[in-house]
């Protein structure tokens, strides 16, 4: 795995250059990614290039043995661009312009905006497609970030008639989809359609599942734009996206077809703060970050990435220090900034480059912590850097083994569950990141891979939920010889996300011997007593052609097993996921370890990584000493 | 009672409607509400009429021994309409219009939105109103639900400003009674009057009272439009519209005038999710409702309704299973399905109507429960509907015996203190609801009444407040012998939302002996004791003629008494409602029960009905056996 | 001191003005503040003045031996003058015109609303500026209420654009101070410039710094064009402004510098509900309000009136019973008002003028508290200000004593913590706030003063935090040879809102010998020990050329002290801030009291004040008798 960091020569005298070259490559760095914000410079004025600056840049950072990622600078189109198209801003679901004064004000369906992207790109990729420093190109920068997927503009809207003429055909057609006939909202046109915001009360979920598919194909569209001419001008050299955590407003799948390495910006202690992790896990993985967040990315955007070229993925920010953006900004403990960056390791990445080389003394992220801070000494991080670059060194090159067991996840399952919660507790990312840590916590491996996966290598197969089922993927796992649960809402919907006809699970019935009644969701606070665990959040009345393997206090069905397959017509609370995990691998004969809280294993094809994400020095059975906090110890397998 | 539901035949294929109508008569239903969100099926195109899917429904039905209740499709103008005139549609306070997508998209007081529905409304009625399948008509669905009650459009601005000039005659008359002389407000003449929106800091609260009254006036006329238009084509068919629960923002009354028959749409567990209740309260009743919530909506339309016909009325959506719109969405208790449908019927309802006949499988409401499931299997309530109609069947009519208690409501009252709350936890709903389950708890059977009611057949009087006391309701009071309890911020504010001379009480000063000198709110946490009870909220410092009946601990008055009639001083907790409930039912010579908690009993002239809605057995005094939970005891009396 | 109350003649019938000016004089009060909201009266047509009403007023106030306080009535422009000039009114955050119907409706930096202003000024001031009965000026009311500093108006940007081309010169100048090279937000022209709102994410901090800035400046050009008028008409007549509590929108050291009377509205309990006071202060001081927040703002506003005219100020508006305007609106316990009097007496104030004479029966504010109730009776107040007039009869004039120390504030400090405030709990109100109730209650009298004040009379100077340091504050510092303390991110930015070279404390790096290498902020609830305090919210990791004086339980430096000047690196708990006022005070040899809860202390040049605000009664040292709730103890020095 190489080493890397983001830099931005355009924001430093360009005498200090050659000596942060040298220290970048002292400290254990081989690749810097450049130039993903830098419009403005590229052509301060329109239509007039600045080559010079990026030029001296490349070849000072060249000259000192480092590789370039270079990335497309469309995340900031100047401002000038705006003034002569101010309709490329996004609209938002309020209805108001997103303006200049920061990033990402743009549409995705603009057209015009679109043309001048092709342009930008163009000239960028005829300077440096053949330059010897370019390692890799990145599109733009992180997608979606600011919740700008979604836009509510006139372009937005007219692509959207078009895309939904495209897919239906005829209005008729939609309208039947849609079930627009209830409350008479049947559409004479597509002209008539606009998009489902400012509507008086929700609008028709298909409609929003129809925006939502529609706009992530917009993000792909876009994206696969500037692919095109990257790929054009440079054949054979890698092109990735870095994409966001926690983070499902378009199709990663998507978009990972269309790039060689997916690559994720990776922030675990501001994502434990953002997100609905519970106050007690916010105390006591502060400076750590819980210990799954990281993993769950890695594991996640490895699937993101073509599997025929070889699951290519990496880091391409690695937090290094204190953020700026989340509400509180917690310091990492010390080795954090090195165990995560043997984490990513750990799991394949091929490359992990910190965010940034020195902390910006200026503007919104001036707060931000880098390996050096704005006086150019050494921050924090920039020993643990060192640290990593050695264990590195030491171990030689990593791949991943096959893990046992696949988890699988679905761009358009959060979409519906996000459109049509029912319950204002069901949150899809938490019900699957649960999953995924129930199989972490008891030592394996894991892949999350897309519905379209191959499934036939798993010792053990985990969806948490899909609402809607894929054409093939029934007849998948019945084909399967493992272990498969699948969790409540399988099956739920249709296409049009309409209740299936013979009701939910929908073609999952004959796999699974079940057929949902009836759905209930429980208010926060309520917990209804079962053997082991509790029922809370997400009750469903079932029917099956079996007993239930495993009931509640009150006798009702909770999971239910057919030849290998369990729903489960619960939300699962951790008790009921760690008693199927240690069902589903004693059926496997998969060997589970018991790990102390914080601690978590990964091996690869050599070696077993053992991480301590806990705040304390941990006893492990075989293990010479206790592992201090944030420490790791590794093994050859 | 006849027992009903809501079925939309547009929403089905043709050949199961003589089906569904057979097995709706084959579960003991005669009645079926039909059309009120099908313009866009009755005229898909503008002026061209698609009546027959109409005719053969209503014949299908009719053929099956069914009578239909026909509602207005007003609710639901199609999209062709609003793009003929994008004006119709309410611009909310924000200043955003409320587009098409959904419902109810459309401004009260737009002219020509008004013609186009008095224009569909007389082809509805020509083509069916000597129909023999046609039981009653009812004018729209709803109306101000999703908060559509204020629009701040162009056309309710116009609207308002010939509303104010009719009321007031001058500009100066209104300057004078809303004090415009404060902070320069004064208008020099109607022309210059906005709408109470968006204005720096509050606006003056007799703007905005005047601006609920108006709103309230758009909603009546608007109904007595179609109202108008139905009598006259059909003369002695019933009309009706359905109202909804804890919904303040028109006056019912006045509507309720207007109409033949008050329904409304009775989702107890959805109410009990989203309003004031406790945590405890929500979990506790979380699978039954609150044992008052549908009682009290009972017994407040049963008011609404003209009384010189009878006080007819109805419940015309029954939740029948999980709803769809409220946070969290539980399923009832097996029981409570028939067990709401009984206390309807005990309170004197004419119908109770389901909603719906089959769920749908598709758009906004795909995950409201129906009496058939989307397959067309029976859900959980079908059962309970039968065993329901077979009680019905057994008891034969039920009426209203004379309640003891009146309680007095006011939508004006809503609005005065929804204007100015002073204390944040003071609302209007929850005091009157509190007033309402006190006198319940003791086994009371209770008429809601307007403030313009002839209270002279009571044997108690509650008044939970009334900010505004209207004419003559001082001197009403005077005559009545009975018990009279007055609740805090009782005249507190004349007819232009001032303070009035001689300080509040107002024209109860003489009633009462009682002058507030000052009021105050109290946090919440904040509780200052007395012996055996607590004030918290609210606290008024008054002087009186006569000492304080009750103290607090502080020697501080808290009810005054004089000539049987009560001022409470405080917000009343559930333990001083107790302890004035207790003395007024002792001066009136009124027995009460001591009812466990959960237990509610209603008398009709025949009979006793007690229901449990809590979710154990209990003992009952004189009952052979515990009652179950969700159950309910009839007895002859 | 001088009483008075709040008068608006224009509210009430003619004939009962000389008998409100004869209560008053009777009540205690000498002076009368009149006019600030009476546009509508004073000029009912555009330029048709009708002055002979409020000539008539002055005149009864007058003959009754009172003395008027005359306020320009800017903050009100009647409808005809909006109606007239459109976009005069600020467009708020989200974009929306802030319509008429309340106050403050209009842009500052709208040139036509400027205009008429000086028109009206003119007129008033040449009308009354040779009146006898004329005490004092006031302009306009309460700048910045309901959130109105700030306007993204068309008027506003386009005089920010301006602002940024003289504070700047060239644009590349503005580019680099902003490091608009971040994200390419570089501009080629100030034409390119919009106000920071409605931008994808946070814009760049500087350009928020430089609006609130330029912001700040409009409210101060804005009422100097008044004094302007005001002093030329009637030289040496005193001026004022009446500014608000915890309020920080604008620089009020720059506005104070050119009124010659620095007053403020004195709300205590609406302040002590509306703000970061904890549960159980808000219940503890319900009625009484916390001790420090009246005496906290008289020493602030007193620090913001010229020095060398005398640091004239007063209070004009005092709460003397419930307001209207807090969530909840307690009313005082008897004897606070008399003792929030005295307070402002005991600080040095000039007047103390309670608002208002009679509670309005109409409009907005009918439910605040006066002196008299609507219907003229005496409210619970008046007794107490005749006892305070008695008081201050028989002490005769108060003279502020040399206060030990000095506690430095600044309105740009608020603006840079609260444009950046890196972990939502760091609150500069509440930092300083803290820091002034920790010098308090051991019996400290305090100055709150700008940093260009003159530091070298005081025995202790207490910093909270100052971010940007001004030019000559570390060598003012350094030149002290009493007890400094400096909070954290003091010196941690430029005058450009970045991270200054050498990094934070910047310029106060020789003074403090302390560099600071990385801050942390934490989340509510973490809390890690030390000994005798905790370190919350904050944390600095700090590199110093000596070791630190106080460290946490894991040996992280926490307070640096060198040559007395003391650098503390984290969020001071009340604990550790204890602690520090001790030593300060230890080393200055500054005695200090140990005060029971609730109690406050306050020496005028002849007298110590003793207040009670617990709401029990207190056992002192050396009285002879507890000082019962709400009371005061006066003794002679």
């Amino acid at each position: 795995m190489k080493l890397g960091c983001c830099y931005y020569p355009e924001h430093w005298p360009e005498d200090i250059w050659a000596e942060d070259a040298r220290r970048m490559r002292a400290m254990g760095l081989s690749l810097v990614r450049i130039g993903e914000f830098a419009w403005s410079r590229i052509e301060p004025e329109p239509g007039h290039y600045d080559w010079g600056w990026l030029d001296r840049a490349i070849e000072t950072l060249h000259a000192a043995g480092l590789k370039v990622i270079l990335g497309t600078p469309t995340a900031t189109p100047p401002k000038w661009l705006v003034d002569r198209m101010p309709d490329m801003v996004a609209i938002d679901e309020q209805g108001r312009p997103r303006g200049f004064g920061s990033r990402r004000h743009y549409c995705f369906s603009h057209e015009g905006y679109r043309a001048e992207c092709r342009r930008i790109v163009t000239v960028l990729a005829a300077r440096y497609a053949k330059h010897p420093a370019l390692h890799m190109w990145q599109t733009d920068n992180e997608y979606g970030c600011h919740d700008t997927v979604l836009s509510f503009s006139h372009a937005a809207a007219a692509a959207f008639r078009g895309w939904c003429a495209a897919r239906y055909g005829t209005i008729a057609a939609l309208n039947a989809a849609w079930g627009n006939v209830f409350w008479s909202m049947e559409y004479r046109s597509f002209a008539e359609i606009d998009p489902p915001h400012l509507t008086v009360t929700e609008a028709n979920p298909t409609h929003w599942l129809d925006y939502r598919r529609f706009a992530s194909d917009q993000v792909a569209s876009f994206n696969r734009e500037q692919v095109a001419i990257l790929r054009e001008a440079a054949p054979g050299t890698p092109i990735t996206h870095n994409f966001m955590g926690f983070f499902t407003e378009f199709d990663h799948h998507d978009v990972g077809r269309d790039i060689d390495v997916a690559t994720w910006d990776s922030y675990p202690l501001g994502f434990l703060e953002q997100f609905w992790f519970s106050q007690a896990e916010k105390r006591d993985y502060l400076r750590q970050g819980h210990p799954d967040i990281a993993a769950f990315h890695h594991d996640l955007y490895r699937g993101c990435s073509p599997k025929e070229a070889g699951s290519r993925w990496g880091v391409m920010e690695q937090q290094p220090g204190p953020v700026n953006w989340a509400r509180f900004n917690p310091a990492p403990l010390p080795g954090m900034v090195a165990l995560w960056t043997l984490e990513a390791c750990a799991h394949g990445a091929e490359l992990t480059s910190y965010f940034r080389w020195r902390q910006a003394p200026f503007a919104q992220e001036q707060m931000h912590a880098g390996l050096l801070r704005p006086d150019s000494t050494e921050a924090e991080a920039a020993d643990e850097v060192r640290a990593a670059a050695a264990v590195l060194d030491a171990i030689g090159p990593q791949a991943c083994a096959q893990a046992p067991a696949a988890l699988v996840f679905s761009y358009e399952a959060a979409w519906v569950i996000g459109i049509q919660p029912q319950g204002q507790s069901f949150r899809y990312l938490e019900l699957v990141f649960e999953a995924y840590s129930a199989l972490r916590i008891r030592g394996l491996d894991v892949d999350i891979v897309s519905p379209d996966a191959d499934l036939s290598a798993y010792r053990m197969v985990v969806v948490p939920t899909l609402p809607i089922v894929p054409d093939g993927f029934a007849e998948k796992l019945a084909a399967l010889s493992c272990p498969v649960l699948l969790g409540p809402r399988s099956g739920s919907k249709t296409d049009s996300f309409c209740i299936p006809d013979g009701l939910a699970p929908g073609n999952l019935r004959d796999l699974t011997g079940v057929t949902v009644n009836r759905v209930e969701s429980l208010r926060d606070g309520v917990s209804e007593p079962a053997d082991g665990f509790a029922v809370t959040r997400w009750r469903e009345d079932v029917v099956a052609d079996h007993a239930p393997e495993i009931t509640d206090a009150a006798a009702r069905g909770v999971v239910y097993y057919k030849d290998g397959v369990r729903y489960c017509a619960v939300w699962p609370d951790r008790d009921l996921l760690a008693l199927l995990v240690e069902r589903m691998a004693h059926e496997a004969g998969v060997e589970l370890c018991d790990l102390p809280a914080g601690i978590r294993v990964r091996r690869t094809q050599t070696h077993v990584f053992t991480f301590n994400y806990s705040g304390q020095s941990v006893s492990l059975p075989g293990f010479d000493a206790p592992l201090p906090p944030a420490s790791w110890h590794l093994a050859p397998l």
